[in-house]
């Protein structure tokens, strides 16, 4: 059929039998402003009662915006929000108050700190769901956790949106958990306490994505937000399992050119880096590259040429964060390019060797990171079991006991990392290295004398006496999940 | 119920009301190599007769992938390819002989010189879909062009295939059309002359959105993927138009600190910009941005201080890909960024002001550039229609007619972009403001002497005794769309 189209054209309306539509009209575009209140904005969002709602953590013991949010979802008589944050941290102890009052009854995300441990006593009536960083994206990518509204801290952003955590008094380091917030949520907010002509120099969020756009007086208190210094451990003895992280790397052969590390921010780990740094000095190696959380640690051995390439993900010192937004061109890892389960690749697949810790190792190598062996759940998964999957040499720093409580035991409390990717026990009473790691034990042999696992759980019960036996209600506090969705632990209530 | 998961641990199946699945194991993941040749590559994304391959034209004249990639579907006996390039070049003239032997049997998108030219006397079965560069975005991210393959050329990519246009022998500038592919297509190939370590520095396109990795001799021809130079047009009267222009903006009042400028690669674009950036200059003021495609001018008018930022988007010469590797940190504004209508903002709504070219303008502004007079399918759309509509002043230059065709006439041969969002017509003969524009026409009083579009017609009627008439058949050559995804105008073989 032959119609008049509004340009005056004569148009059919089925080409090569395919239905296609006339056109209607031409007119100049303006994006309208996009800068309103958090008030006004949540409110042209359509926040309801029952959303979720989501947030990053990487402004961490400074964030002001998580509690700043609910605060104002409160004064605006909402209830029943689903929290979906990245991470939780003491900063966000109002959170018991907004759960006492209704606001939030739902946590998909890590916590850490006041707030465990009072959902540990007074479960939500959903169980918390912990994810690792690459679960929790997969699970936003998935649709399994399906976010409303995402609200995204920056700490320099332009009135339509592009924004970067590189820039400005309350810099954080890329922002690089809500990539796919902002892609899959319904609404986007952007809230910032440094607002930039546009276009945005640095952009690791694009306008495209985001609805409107919050100016605020602080995002957060700059000297909580990354550490001024993160800090070696001064402890012997955790120098010493250092030392042997270092030890185990070079006696497997992974310590020569073209080494692809992953760095964390642990004591212990700091250390790890320290002396890897020193080690590839002495050897006259260079490194590939390090992802993962970054440091001034990091960046001295780079700057010293022994790491080829930063690969920049999770700043946790000023330092990083500065030295970012001074080098422009260091490749930003976000999230999802470093552990998404649906990417086509995970860049954490590359690792040769992580060095990652915990509250409770047990004899079948599992990983407890999320709760004391009181049952308390006080920390997040963070990044573990992702670059536990994807590193060839996977190591776990515990001493073998804490004062009276034995770490490595029969049984861990939560399972937060299965044995099956964990490969090697480093503690300060020798190595044990996991009997399906035949390669690793062949590697080794004359250079370092393992212990089993049975051994230091046997050292530990002999010094402390055993685990405390704790007895557990039925009531659920929360879930550990694999990052591929599934269930892999349940965190119960501890009788009182 | 509860069930023991494959990490030991008795699991509910059911918590708080919602079905979860129990875990089912962990293991080491390791990412399979990526690196194929071009046919392994085809054949293991499933390569079937009647998909839709895509392509980026960033290589210009001097591309090799596309020729290359259809060469090898000929020999695997593929057949009925619908190609889905945003351009097309005189390179691609073997084109006509995919189409001949059945390989190709449809094209949607721009179509620039002999491939046209071949199709305007030989219509394929299924007329050649023609949008503009953010219209394509939006039929790519809204599915109405779902892409089977996307191949995407690279001048530097890592094995998992993260990827750049900004370093290589090859460099065209960053990738900034093949995002939306990547990221929609069902399988994503990667081809490049430059294979560099993990992770690549620039990264336009992320490894996780590619399957394969194919590494070619040359992806192209260096000395025709950007011009050398781009050359300020030397004709007075095109120079003439130039400072017409200028002229305009000035009266308009847009030539003032914080002015916004969409700059175009065309002859008398290239002379607009210079002369901007002496106007800004002289006026001693300082506009915020350029966007679009870059060259050597606006890098000059950047390092004068006279525009404060650069907003990268296609690299029209070496100079200014060059540039870019050697000054990272200037924001990359891919086209979805650009121009995507379904995006909570286009960065070309930001804009003052833009200068378009075109083959014909007709007497109610609408503007044509992808037909000659002749009938003949010459051009693509580019960036016309997005940054008409976005652009406060949207100025089109002509001559009022050439040689023995008049370009201004009473209906353009074909509506590439309608009048509606079309301001001004500057010609050779003076400037013809839309009457819609009141706000112009008053600005401008006193300043610049108007005339009237229809006065445009007749001096072009008198000088060349009016259009000829070209007698058409019903067979349809072409669709033009608007980016919205409606049909604006309908190109037909002309009678021979």
């Amino acid at each position: 059929m032959l119609v008049k189209n509004a340009a005056g054209r004569m148009i059919e309306t089925n080409i090569a039998g395919k239905k296609v539509k006339p056109f209607k009209g031409a007119r100049k575009y303006k994006t309208d402003s996009k800068l309103a209140t958090l008030s006004e904005a949540l409110k042209k969002c359509g926040l309801k009662d029952g959303q979720t709602i989501s947030f990053h953590h990487q402004l961490r013991e400074g964030d002001h915006v998580l509690n700043m949010t609910l605060n104002t979802i409160r004064e605006l008589g909402i209830k029943n929000i689903r929290v979906a944050q990245t991470a939780m941290f003491n900063v966000h102890e109002p959170m018991i108050d907004f759960i006492k009052d209704g606001v939030v009854n739902r946590i998909e995300g890590s916590i850490n700190g006041v707030v465990g441990d009072y959902i540990s006593k007074n479960p939500l009536p959903h169980p918390v769901v912990l994810r690792s960083h690459g679960g929790r994206w997969g699970a936003v990518r998935s649709d399994e956790l399906h976010v409303d509204i995402a609200v995204i801290a920056a700490s320099a952003a332009d009135s339509y949106g592009n924004c970067t955590g590189i820039e400005g008094k309350s810099a954080f380091g890329p922002i690089c958990y809500s990539q796919i917030d902002a892609m899959k949520a319904d609404k986007v907010i952007v809230v910032t306490d440094n607002l930039v002509d546009y276009p945005c120099r640095f952009q690791e969020i694009e306008e495209i994505y985001v609805d409107y756009v919050v100016e605020v007086k602080d995002i957060g208190n700059p000297e909580k937000i990354v550490s001024g210094t993160t800090k070696i451990t001064e402890d012997p003895m955790k120098q010493g399992i250092a030392h042997s992280c270092v030890g185990l790397m070079d006696a497997v052969g992974i310590i020569k050119n073209g080494m692809k590390y992953q760095s964390g921010a642990g004591g212990i780990s700091l250390a790890v880096t320290k002396y890897l740094g020193e080690k590839l000095e002495e050897k006259n190696m260079i490194a590939e590259f390090a992802i993962g959380g970054i440091t001034k640690h990091v960046i001295d051995i780079y700057e010293a040429g022994r790491f080829k390439k930063l690969y920049f993900g999770q700043c946790f010192d000023y330092y990083s964060a500065k030295y970012l937004a001074d080098h422009p061109g260091i490749p930003i890892l976000n999230v999802g390019h470093y552990a998404d389960p649906y990417a086509r690749s995970r860049a954490v697949d590359n690792l040769d060797t992580v060095v990652l810790g915990g509250t409770e190792v047990d004899t079948n190598f599992n990983v407890n990171v999320n709760t004391h062996s009181d049952g308390r759940m006080l920390h997040g998964i963070g990044g573990h079991q992702d670059t536990a999957s994807g590193a060839s040499l996977t190591m776990i720093t515990v001493p073998v006991y804490r004062k009276t409580n034995p770490i490595v035991r029969e049984k861990v409390t939560t399972i937060t990392t299965p044995g099956n990717v964990v490969d090697a026990i480093v503690t300060d009473q020798g190595i044990a290295i996991n009997p399906k790691r035949k390669d690793i034990i062949e590697k080794v042999k004359g250079k370092i004398n393992l212990v089993s696992i049975d051994d230091l759980k046997n050292i530990a019960y002999e010094a402390t006496g055993g685990p405390q036996e704790i007895e557990f209600t039925d009531e659920i506090v929360g879930i550990t999940k694999w990052f591929d969705g599934t269930i892999l632990d349940v965190i119960r209530k501890v009788k009182m």
